[in-house]
């Protein structure tokens, strides 16, 4: 193979390496039952959660507010989405909220995940290159047995992907140049922002992530260095025993 | 046990999870018998290198330098060191300045150290809080087999320990209060600090740690919460299987 190998591989992890969409859905159908909200459908509710994602990120990067842990973003978020099912966050009350924002710590990684990044993980470093808080990462890792060497992105750089600083301040602190860091996402908006960086790009085809309904960013998909429609089939591409 | 369990362990690394001195001394020697100066001795190198660890912090903590990582600081009190013993840096050249630096992170685990990790990580989120940088530690962690959740620490904080920040920021970042980390540390002076700010405490022993020299920070000695002689032994004492 002419491509040269990254020395560390930085992976997205929303949609990447776990499925958000099941998970945040079997953690909240308890709860819509408990309001009596048997009628609103988890699947969408989850949907209706991340769609909020975007749009909190933005005021941090552009600098209208100070940096937050997506932890915070996604009490906020849920408290919004509540409100638009004509649900009163307080009377959902405290205690619950805290614990259903914790559904984002307990992401069910994809059956992939696990086998493929052990088989990484002998040749590369794994390196955590998310928008998640490390509280929530660490939580994650431990749930999945996901087998990073470290946790890096959007606490570490104190903005949010897709701002350059999360993909050159990971770069940086591994002491490489962002040529040798090679991000692995599902999403064709990240890999783009990575590459406009000088990162190397690895593309993961997650059909599923969306419950079959189509990526908001396909718009975005560019000729990567590697396409892989799992990790074990990027162990491969990478010459990983 | 009436005492309550921590739920995270927080590592300080240099003496406590790996043995510097044999390490750096190793890495060292062959350098010095290319320079002819078969007449130095590595252990007591590695002590000059060391001894120039907690002057060379200071100025950051104090704000009047802007902080650099471990890595940086490890190349200019090698060269300092170097010109101690009468060997001008310019003259060793750039490249083997570059790569003898880099002796730490290739530092070796104490014999109990992965075992007693293992153990303890089925029950404690472990976490490595030393003052050595994210691609030191990666390194270090891989070379090891060191099974860190995440490397949090100096470089996260933006401060050197023994400074408040270290420990709350590493706090805050697990979303725990300082009493539910625990700092695991063979030195006293650290442990103190930690404790001032609200954090729990576990004592290594680590006789070996200065070559059978003292311990510099023996006066700092107080009555911490936990105390062992090894990595398995605070595993039984912390009720880990």
């Amino acid at each position: 193979m002419s491509k040269p190998l990254p020395k560390a591989l930085g992976f997205d992890v929303f949609g990447t390496v776990v499925d958000w969409r099941t998970s945040v859905a079997r953690e909240s159908r308890p709860y819509l039952d408990a309001l009596g909200r048997q009628d609103i459908d988890a699947g969408e509710f989850a949907d209706g959660w991340r769609a909020r994602y975007g749009p909190s990120m933005r005021p941090v990067n552009a600098g209208e507010r100070e940096f937050v842990v997506l932890d915070v973003l996604h009490r906020e978020n849920l408290e919004d989405l509540l409100r638009e099912h004509g649900i009163d966050p307080a009377e959902v009350g405290e205690e619950t909220l805290a614990e259903w924002t914790l559904a984002w710590h307990r992401l069910d990684p994809w059956p992939d995940t696990v086998p493929g990044m052990n088989r990484l993980k002998r040749k590369f470093p794994l390196i955590s290159l998310s928008n998640g808080n490390v509280a929530m990462m660490v939580a994650m890792s431990r749930h999945g047995g996901l087998p990073w060497d470290t946790i890096l992105g959007a606490e570490f750089a104190r903005y949010y992907k897709t701002h350059p600083q999360v993909y050159l301040a990971a770069a940086e602190a591994l002491a490489l140049a962002p040529a040798e860091l090679c991000l692995v996402a599902a999403h064709h908006s990240d890999l783009a922002a990575a590459r406009a960086c000088g990162l190397t790009t690895a593309y993961i085809h997650r059909p599923d992530e969306h419950g079959g309904g189509s990526a908001p960013d396909a718009h975005a998909k560019q000729d990567w260095e590697w396409s892989a429609g799992s990790f074990t089939e990027l162990a491969d591409l990478l010459g990983c025993e």
